[in-house]
């Protein structure tokens, strides 16, 4: 599927476009529309539902996104969140380095060293693609947004975070005392980061204000050979992409087998294994489109002893991307947090002092929403279908008068009222004929369509139209809400009745 | 209730703290724990759910927090968007100078003139606070801040946003073209919004990172003296403050009353009656806890025709404070969108040109979500209690077995999966005594508790406790679900059994 084609359509959908468009808009923010929003934060609700499910004692909190200078000099982003960019000497142009020879050599450049990527550049003889001057030695630019708070002698740095997870370790020992010091122990943070992207592209993939959803599990490092459950997952195969192995685009190996033969601690792999399961159990993500891609030593940050990345096969943005991560950061940021403030971040567990380790496990919901678009997306003959996950869907079902007379759209606004009040997020939809009704619900992914018509005031019955089948089935109104629940939860609509037509 | 007093619970349960407190902290940035994050969410998803719920064609959208200076310079938020700050000659400190008049003569000067309030602080003689040097004359300080994008020639101003109203504007055509060009459209936001506060106070009642909800709702204004639905409000009685009679701290008066009486607009009454809904019936605020006040003509921002705040009554810091608002912003910020992108912000409704106009219903959800616990805090002989509302209780119930020991524990994690998989919010707790897990449940306000016995192993019954009256009941396991969800819909746990004990 074509990018222009993604972004034409998500805009005229209402799912997302660029950011203040009545304006000169600024590359890489973007806005969300109805059907969008409605997407995203189902997607978050799921999200939820399955990592804080993952342990009795993971909850969600939310920190403040503007947080003081201190806290960015202890994590390191101050010194070490940095992109290496190259300046034209004539324009003043600068471009992210390894971006412009990933643009002409079709290979990703990530975490490669500022004087190899000089030369490369100065190899293929690359100019600035502005005004084809020379490019400059690559240098480093910081990614934090600065922001300065107050006057005169009460002045304070500040930045907008680039990551949720600094929110996580400044709270952690306050949260830990509060849920009556247990480990293993999960914050949660859903919530916006901030970059300063050089040269933000493909949407929702590199945006300088994003949102991303973030679970720090803390634990002590002692236990890392072992998790609890580990056995629920041991024989589940991992669909992997290895340093070792590069050539085999995806592998397929046991989670036995990864702990043997790569030498991960179960308590990472066990991690690995469940959100594979999220993509493809809960997001419907069809198995070849995912893998999980270990980085080599140069691509990880410093701290990440075992870092792989989430990646889903989008072939508008030029196939796999980074979508997550999982990252075990040792104990990193506590330690760093511990020196740099003077709070101890040793916890006492049954007698023993632990310095928690940290498993994160880490997404970017809106690169995740425009993968859940793509992935979705059907072209058939008659029509365009977003066949999203009937749990993702922005709305449950529309709810649609036959015509606008006879008594038919005030019984319509009967069984939509009654449907809302169940709790069901319906919508609707009285103009255009029904089959312009269908195509719209179709275009938007909703995955079920209600019919009221002339029987309907006879009989009490209504018309279930699915999305995807396009069969329909008739369904008595007072049926309709346990039914819906079912359908909703993956059942066929031939299990309530029989088709019509 | 004590202002110290709150913080200190806020703390300790989990709900609200000042952002990064291992380091100095910056004033005006809080953090939200467990619990409170679980409220906050259920505060936001009531008001969505009722909110949306007031027309067919309003829907929640998500824009950026960072937009370009272009935006920002229509919408009058460069010039206007200012606080009177009084500025000492000798040590430098800033204060604004309407809180250091209403500081010391105990009532409000927001919106006062900059030479009236320094004729003021000249007449009383005030001093800096800090040092008792002078202070100079009231000079405006803006309130957004800035944010710098890109380097070099490709350098952009841009601000972070000061309301989430701005999102809703930018956004209002294209959302209109997707929407099927109806009027009136509603668009909500329910985002961060960004206010450089020389003196923020009283925690999460003035920040300067904060959520707001808000609704645009878009309507044509020839229509403004009609609502469809205004009979269902005409004899409802609203609690206003009124600037002709301020003495009275509130006024009864209905709707119908409120319209011919203050020469007000039913759809503008028909808002403020929903309003006062939203807080009585869904919130179950006390009813003498709650006002709408009229703002005076130097009170409002100049574009607003019609500004009533919404308050609530809050000893802990000192009265009546504003939480929201319902804005009459006519066609001020389409118009200024309009003219400053050259976008045409005029619709077309039935062959009439129409440049809408907007009521804005506007919350801080921060300052609702500290309000709430204020308002529900009880002290008993034996315990504290938060009486949140079921509904915006951060669980719904707490899952105890009575010992850990004889498969009590197991049978009671089969409960709380059980109900987990039914869509309640529960969570498990099995240390210390059965008192103690009440206590703790009753001092975050979950509204019941679910305990299992050695009798449950017997018959499958479990106890049911309300924390309100600490009654129980004993109830089967399978009816449960249906159970729960009648007593979170409202009903007594006496509807279920007879009292135990």
């Amino acid at each position: 599927m074509e990018y222009e084609k993604i972004m034409d359509m998500a805009k005229r959908r209402g799912i997302f476009w660029q950011s203040a468009g009545i304006y000169k808009p600024v590359a890489g923010f973007y806005d969300y529309g109805h059907i969008g929003t409605l997407i995203k934060r189902r997607w978050e609700n799921l999200w939820r539902e399955f990592f804080l499910g993952l342990g009795d004692n993971y909850y969600e909190i939310q920190a403040s996104v503007i947080m003081p200078e201190d806290v960015f000099r202890a994590s390191g982003h101050l010194e070490s969140f940095l992109d290496p960019v190259a300046k034209c000497g004539k324009c003043g142009n600068v471009e992210r380095a390894d971006h412009i020879l990933e643009d002409l050599l079709k290979e990703s450049f990530e975490g490669m060293a500022k004087a190899e990527l000089t030369a490369l550049i100065r190899k293929h003889n690359i100019k600035c693609e502005k005004c084809k001057g020379s490019l400059g030695d690559v240098e480093d630019r910081n990614l934090m947004f600065p922001v300065s708070i107050g006057t005169g002698k009460d002045k304070k740095s500040a930045y907008l975070t680039g990551e949720t997870a600094q929110g996580a370790y400044v709270n952690f020992k306050l949260m830990f005392d509060v849920l009556r010091r247990r480990l293993p122990m999960g914050l949660a943070i859903v919530g916006k980061a901030f970059r300063h992207e050089i040269s933000p592209r493909q949407a929702l993939i590199r945006m300088r204000e994003f949102t991303q959803a973030e679970l720090q599990i803390f634990f002590d490092s002692d236990a890392i050979n072992k998790h609890p459950r580990f056995d629920e997952v041991g024989s589940y195969k991992l669909r992997l992409h290895t340093t070792k192995n590069k050539s085999a685009g995806v592998e397929e190996m046991s989670c036995h087998d990864a702990v043997k033969g790569l030498h991960l601690p179960e308590f990472y792999v066990y991690h690995l294994a469940r959100v594979q399961q999220f993509y493809l159990d809960v997001l419907a993500v069809p198995e070849k489109a995912f893998r999980l891609r270990e980085l080599s030593a140069e691509e990880k940050a410093f701290y990440n002893k075992y870092h792989w990345d989430i990646q889903l096969n989008m072939e508008s943005v030029g196939g796999w991307k980074e979508v997550g991560g999982v990252h075990y950061r040792a104990d990193h940021d506590l330690k760093g947090h511990g020196e740099a403030s003077g709070t101890a971040m040793a916890v006492n567990i049954e007698g023993k002092s632990v310095l928690p380790h940290v498993i994160e496990i880490s997404m970017g919901v809106d690169r995740n929403v425009y993968a859940l678009v793509e992935l979705s997306y059907r072209e058939e003959k008659e029509r365009d279908v977003l066949a999203f996950p009937r749990k993702v869907a922005p709305f449950d079902a529309g709810i649609f008068p036959l015509v606008n007379k006879d008594g038919l759209e005030e019984k319509a606004r009967e069984i939509y009222e009654f449907l809302r009040g169940e709790g069901f997020q319906v919508f609707f939809d009285s103009s255009g004929s029904i089959g312009r009704r269908y195509r719209r619900i179709d275009e938007v992914g909703v995955p079920a369509g209600i019919t009221i018509d002339y029987d309907t005031l006879k009989d009490n019955d209504v018309t279930l139209r699915d999305r995807d089948s396009m069969k329909q089935v008739r369904v008595k109104i007072k049926d309709m809400p346990a039914v819906l629940r079912r359908f909703l939860g993956g059942e066929s609509v031939s299990a309530f009745g029989e088709f019509i037509n």
